[in-house]
């Protein structure tokens, strides 16, 4: 007898998968907010009593926060590949209230669209992915492949509890591939995979110049003002063309393959850009296209400044102090401490006479992440996705950083993909998020669909 | 009968002199803070009536905070000339508090120094002025000239009462000579005339790259971080010699005359300056010696500058605005307006493409002040200062700027001196204020003795 089609089980069982879905939403699962601490509890108990009943095994792993929900299923057996799924139950905090159009916490469908904190980041991607193994499940008894799932609730909150434990269960998390489910595609109709992250480095900058504020009558002209020091340092880190100025800077970046640029689906719109956001996207290398230098090169950013009198009205001070905040997305090949340092190295160098420049360069940050487009879990995936749209799969890359991403697939000592159905104008962070019930099924079907590609 | 001396009759009247001095650095007369509105009318009051008893016509002019004090002596008639001289009675805040060794309205005489707020600056100077008159008014019964006093309440807030007053009161501040008694000597041992300030013109900065605040990842090294540009224009302002870049920015400066460079009092100790305010002198035009930049060149400092986020932790944001507070000193010749919207168009027009910048060059501000050395208000208080401290006066200029002094000495179309005997440490400002009473019975005998001369 030929297996069921996932579609006509989904259909089937569409109305308890959306009340286990809105159940699931309903939990105030903010990570960020200690007020919450109970009730995302209650959330991770609820999911991990949800995939016990599915026939998982589920570990808690507590955090100094919100517990990791961590389950497995191995009863494909040792000569089958173990997949190992990232999600989180966690969800941004919710202001401004006033502009949702329902509480957030009460998840109302509308015109094929649910709208909730979470609907779609990363609930609604967490739970088609849950789905999707429960009907392959209730269809075949069994998986066809090992899968673990390790869904976090402090991804809006920085992931530390998951970090600490990483080193500790990298037994646990060992697995032939890693799929992160939680990002998205350019626009509904276009099957798009992402292949990478940039990885990030951050740090402070304190400039001292004078022992204390200054009169600028008195001392205008003479004392070394923290302020100007601070601008010309910072305004020193580019040349005219964008490039960053400090030395070895670049030396680890490796060029994009041609196998890379292939496939990309690398359409960047500067009108659209502009209109958007409001600005020309001229801030970087002017010897790359915007996509290029988003994906594939380096970037420092200002993330934060201050210094001196910044309140109404006005003060003639110099200051004595001077601060700054930067970040710095690395490339490939590039380490984050190593690019810090550099960093910190030319700023301090170049301090004018007399002026001193501390910069704390932030422990650990993150490595870029690449997943290798001839691997199996990419083929896999791009094969789902292909035949779920009905049209070829392309790929492209993130400009952010998550930085447990990285961690994660070195751990598990996987290969990676990073998947999703979210969609640019989805709301995610922001007043009435939403995520349409079409993408939600379309997930269930690329799910199952890769899962076998991959057994 | 030969006139007693100003020394013998001060000796008969110390004690009162004291009690009295003691009673007007009681009230709180702060005027930026609106709780001491009532204290600062007091003060006015009570100063306004002492004045009535030596013999002048006072009035008091409201403003739309604290009044000013206008008292005048007119009986040495129409043939003699008329001395405007200018104090005020207000005082700075006393915070922080508990830094003070007495109660800042409590004043104590401790090892000849009396310790309150305003001891010195600026009620010190306000009140040796005072008993100078009166001595001279019980010595002889009548003044040599004719003498006005113009004691404002709004010094320490920004003076705007006087300010709007001035076109108002012109005939009644019409005097030949304007002596501003609100300085000081750089050291007890060394007489000192101030001949001239620095103007100033203030402005806020905007600089608006996207419409809506970026994420660092998504766009970094894609958008223009608006922080970015504020770092360039501003670093931009200067050329690797600390020389101004704007274009027409020194035409209007004229060079010091040799006349004006022959008795200055020019030292300037770079070793103690290092020690004092922890940072070396090379804030500015690198052709210049640090007191020909303070005295004779115009500075650009940055109050203030912010953008991003600035606060604990860290966000990876690109700012759609940064933020800055700027002030410009000027010298003679110099525009103050003329100047602001020359650094305003420079700014605008180097904004990189797709950022805008907004510069709001505050209205007002303030020329340079100077004093003709040759005149005879500067030669009668050299004279006197050289007397009293028997030795010759030498002269300085002051980097800061007091608005109110430029449009008064516009206004009252006098020749003008700067005269004081605040010194560097007198702590003015700040904790524990002190003047000395010596230095209180020098200027005493300096402001008869410079009235004297110029009978």
């Amino acid at each position: 007898m030929p297996k069921a089609s996932i579609e006509s089980l989904f259909k089937k069982n569409e109305k308890k998968a959306l009340a286990d879905f809105f159940t699931f939403l309903k939990f105030q699962s903010i990570s960020t907010d200690p007020v919450y601490v109970k009730e995302t509890k209650a959330c991770a108990d609820w999911l991990a009593a949800y995939l016990k009943d599915m026939g998982f095994t589920v570990e808690l792993w507590p955090t100094s926060r919100h517990p990791v929900v961590f389950a497995s299923y191995t009863k494909a057996g040792k000569d089958k590949p173990t997949l190992l799924i990232y999600n989180h139950y966690d969800v941004q905090p919710v202001d401004p209230l006033n502009l949702w159009k329902n509480s957030p916490f009460e998840p109302t469908l509308k015109a094929g669209e649910i709208y909730a904190r979470g609907a779609q980041d990363n609930k609604g991607q967490c739970f088609y992915t849950i789905q999707a193994l429960k009907l392959l499940l209730e269809r075949d008894g069994t998986l066809p492949i090992n899968i673990k799932l390790c869904i976090e609730g402090e991804e809006e909150c920085g992931s530390e509890g998951l970090s600490v434990l990483l080193e500790q269960k990298r037994k646990q998390l060992k697995a032939d591939y890693l799929a992160i489910v939680d990002v998205g595609i350019p626009d509904k109709h276009t099957p798009t995979l992402t292949l990478g992250l940039r990885g990030i480095v951050t740090m402070d900058i304190e400039v001292t110049a004078s022992k204390i504020d200054l009169h600028s009558g008195s001392h205008g002209g003479v004392a070394y003002n923290a302020n100007r020091a601070l601008v010309e340092l910072l305004a020193g880190l580019r040349d005219a063309n964008g490039k960053i100025t400090i030395p070895g800077f670049y030396d680890d970046v490796v060029a994009v393959s041609n196998n890379e640029k292939a496939k990309l689906n690398n359409n960047f719109d500067e009108k659209a850009y502009l209109e958007q956001f409001g600005v020309v996207p001229t801030g970087g290398e002017t010897a790359f296209q915007p996509i290029e230098r988003l994906w594939f090169r380096p970037a420092i950013e200002i993330n934060g400044i201050s210094g001196g009198y910044t309140g109404s009205g006005f003060k003639t001070v110099i200051p004595a102090k001077a601060h700054a905040k930067m970040s710095c997305r690395i490339v490939p090949n590039q380490e984050p401490q190593k690019v810090g340092q550099l960093i910190a190295k030319y700023l301090k160098s170049h301090a004018p006479k007399g002026v001193s420049v501390a910069v704390d360069v932030h422990p650990g940050g993150g490595k870029a992440v690449r997943a290798n487009s001839t691997s199996k879990i990419v083929k896999a995936f791009e094969q789902a996705f292909s035949e779920v749209f009905e049209k070829p799969c392309s790929y492209i890359y993130e400009g952010a950083s998550i930085p447990i991403v990285t961690e994660l697939a070195a751990v598990s000592k996987s290969q990676l993909v990073l998947v999703g159905l979210g969609l640019p104008d989805d709301q995610i962070h922001a007043p009435n998020e939403h995520f349409g019930w079409d993408r939600f099924q379309q997930g269930v079907r690329i799910i199952t669909r890769a899962i076998e590609h991959l057994s």
